[in-house]
Order: C-alpha cells, then sequence, then structure tokens
C-alpha cells in the first residue's frame, strides 16, 4: 500500500487542534493542490476564503451550529460556490447586447451552475483536506456554513452569485491523538454493478443493524427505535431546517434569470 | 514535497486509456478510498455503480454529450446523490407515525439533502480520483450523468431520491503520456483573506487575459471577443440548457415534501 492510500484510509475528521498556528508554507501548500483540482472546463468557478481572525472564527462557531471548537482551530477555510467573476466578466464584454443581437437568450446562472460550482468547490476542498492530512495536519468538514445565507453573507462580504458551500477547519494533531475511524456501511450497501440495486426491507435491516447500539428508550423525543431518534436529532433538528431554508433562498438567486 | 503533495499536484484529466483492464485489486482499494472519505453525520448519502458492461458506456457516451472517450474508458464510476436508503429505514421504522403522533414535522429530503448528498459523493469521488492517480491509473470526471435525468434513471434503474452527480471514467495511462497541467486562474483572484474581495473590472480583465489567446474573429457565433465566445459554446451550449433542465426536473422530486 503507498503512502497516499494509507493517508485515504487512515484520515478521521479532527476537532481538537494542537495550539500552535498553521506553517505558511504548509497552507500555501495546501490551497495549491486545492486549486490544482479538477473543475469543470477549466472554469474555478469557486473562491476560498481564508480566515485566521480570532472574532471571525467565534462569529462561525455561534452561526455554524453552535460548535465552540471552530473558533480554538488556527485557520478557518471557506468554500465559494463562485459564479460572481464569470457573470462580471460576460458583463464586462457585452455578451448580453451580443445574445439581444443574435436572438439568443441570455441565461443568468442556474441552480446548475449552483451544483456545479458546489462539485468543484467540494473537489478543491477534498485535495486540501488530503493535501493537510499528508503535512500532519487534520481537518473537519462544517456543512453548516450553507445554513444562515444573510449572516454569512454579510459576515463574508459576499456578492450575488456566492454562495459559501463547504468549510474546513485546518490544525495539527495534538500529542499522542489516536485516530479511531468510525465504520462505515458494507460496500455491499453502497456500491452496486452496472445498475442500482434497490435494497428491499431485509437488505436495509441489516445496512442499519450496526447503529441500532446507539438507541435508548430514555431519550427526550419519545422515539421508540434508532430510526424515530435519528430523524428526530439530525432530519427534523433545528439546524437541518435552517439548512433547508438558507439553501432555499440562495437557489431564489441562482435561477437563471434575471431578478 | 512529500509524494502525496505531488500526485495532488501533477493530476490532470485523462481522456485517453492503455487498452488493458482495471486491476480488481486497484479498484478495490479506490473504492475502499471513497468509502473512507468524510461523509456528513457518517450517513453516507451516496451509491455507487461500477460500469463495466460496453453497451452500457456507449450508452453513456451518448447521454453525457456525445463523449466517445467514455465508451473506451475500461471501467466507468457514477455517484449518485442517495437518500433512498435513509428514507426506506425512515419508512420501515414507522417514523412517519412516530412523527404524527408528537405532532411534529414528517420532512422527505430537500433540496439541502440533495445539496448534502451531492456534496459527500463528490468528496468521495475525489478520494477515488487521488487514490486511482496514485496507482497509475488516470480519471476523468464527467459532469454530464447530470442531463438526461429520465434517461438515466431509466438506464441505472434508480428510485425516486437517487439522482447521478458525478461520473468518472478510469483507465491506466497510455505508454509515454505526458501530463499537461493547465494553467489555472492565478490565485490572487481564487484565495482571499477574512472576507471575500470582489473584483473590480480592471481585476476581471487581467483575471481572464490568459484565455483571450483563444478568441478568433473567425468563429461561428458571431462573437467579438473572447467571453461572448466562451458564452456561446459553454454557457449557452444546448448541454448546459440540458443540464439546467434535468435539474430542475430532479429538484422537484427532492422538495421536502411527499409528492
Amino acid at each position: 500500500m503507498n503512502k497516499t492510500i494509507e493517508t485515504l484510509l487512515s484520515r478521521t475528521s479532527l476537532r481538537k487542534y494542537a495550539s500552535k498556528p498553521i506553517n505558511q508554507e504548509h497552507l500555501d501548500i495546501i490551497i495549491q493542490a486545492a486549486m490544482r483540482a479538477p473543475t469543470a472546463g477549466n472554469m474555478m468557478p469557486y473562491s476560498i476564503i481564508v480566515i485566521r481572525d480570532q472574532e471571525k472564527k467565534e462569529s462561525l462557531s455561534h452561526t455554524c451550529d453552535e460548535q465552540p471548537f471552530i473558533a480554538k482551530s488556527p485557520v478557518v477555510l471557506i468554500f465559494i460556490a463562485d459564479y460572481q467573476k464569470w457573470v462580471d466578466y460576460y458583463r464586462i464584454n457585452n455578451v448580453e447586447t451580443f445574445c439581444l443581437e443574435n436572438k439568443s437568450d441570455f441565461n443568468r446562472p442556474s441552480e446548475a451552475s449552483l451544483f456545479l460550482a458546489t462539485q468543484d468547490a467540494l473537489i478543491a476542498a477534498q485535495n486540501a483536506v488530503i493535501a493537510a492530512e499528508s503535512l500532519g495536519i487534520g481537518t473537519c468538514y462544517i456543512g453548516d456554513i450553507m445554513e444562515h445565507y444573510e449572516k454569512h453573507k454579510e459576515l463574508l462580504n459576499l456578492p450575488e452569485f456566492a454562495f459559501p458551500v463547504g468549510m474546513l477547519c485546518l490544525g495539527y494533531y495534538p500529542e499522542g491523538y489516536q485516530q479511531v475511524p468510525k465504520k462505515r456501511f458494507d460496500k455491499e450497501y453502497i456500491v452496486f454493478n452496472e445498475e442500482y440495486k434497490r435494497l428491499d426491507d431485509e437488505d436495509i435491516k441489516s445496512m442499519f443493524k450496526h447503529l441500532e447500539g446507539r438507541f435508548t428508550y430514555e431519550n427526550k423525543f419519545n422515539a421508540k427505535n434508532f430510526a424515530q431518534m435519528h430523524y428526530s436529532y439530525k432530519t427534523n433538528a433545528d439546524f437541518s431546517k435552517e439548512m433547508a431554508r438558507s439553501i432555499g433562498e440562495a437557489l431564489k438567486i441562482w435561477n437563471g434569470k434575471k431578478i
């Protein structure tokens, strides 16, 4: 097994960091690796914001579902799905007039643009994760950056076609830290040959069985099984509802039309 | 510079493959690396479909914007944003009745669920890309798998809450192949400190300048500059419109409600 595979297989999320800053040379390599990630049509429809400011990290630790460890991470990277630069490039070069003259549609970024930009931003983020890990720097994704669109827009000074889709906390591993990989679902439930295999009820029960040890009848949701508990603390949690609302607001802008 | 960083920095898309099959052990490692990728709440809301069938690859080479090299790739991996298993798990465990009894909402997967699942699927895909690259296997992303939702749903036998978001062609490097990394936008236009930097018109002109050598007045779009040409062959192309339509159709299903 080569070193790269070892890194990919052993990496786990890190939420506790050694109390030392990130070496600038290391950060430069991490960013460089992110920027070399594959991107559709070489368009790079994303931006990366490097956050070191303590006050800003404190704000993010609140707006991202109250997670205090965010503020203790020496560097936070925010990945923005960003078509603003292409929108501006088209504007400067009179693409709208050109379309009018040639009787073709002038489309602004659409839901599909936001999907593509999100993909490219996360592909870049994962390159950053792997680069960091290979340098002894742990990372943790914070999907909650997709919540509170309006607050984050103000905090980060975002223009119209820029939506924060991913966030990484970075920090060196604390001394003696033991990586304990979490069990994933078995491969037979995730990987299929030639076409999707619709799992029947028995498959589903087997697939989720290892999670059910976590269930207790003494839970605040009145849940009678793990599925009901999981739905209550995850799918129906306030942060999930906020994420749905926030992304819904963003999608109103990425509608393929002028507002 | 360590080997992992070297791999991340030198990787380019590969669209021409050595004519030999993918070693099963290599494929197993690639899949394993994908499945160890970070995933929100350890939910793994994705599936991976391994395609080797020649007829299926031919179909994909047509539905994915007529790209013949897809059919010449020995293995194609399709990454599916997939909440179907969680929907079924909740169903089997009477989560809907539980919600009714406890007067709480019962929400089906929403736009936000599709975003989260897309992110996790692409993060897993990028782990596969890096693992493959470290084993001498090149890859190419095909975003066009997000087009023709209805056709791909049938081709892959997809249930309701499964949407194909990414596709990778895999193949060993042909002998003597030279990787030539494409120029990316300069870092000053992609990476910002502490907050987003809105680029002014002069910045935008500098940012895109290196692309404009590709412009020629003899173009079939009647474009007068590179931005107008780019808009015509990319943003306003048939495949872009089809992607917008296809994702729009998928989003009608991922609406947080029962249909």
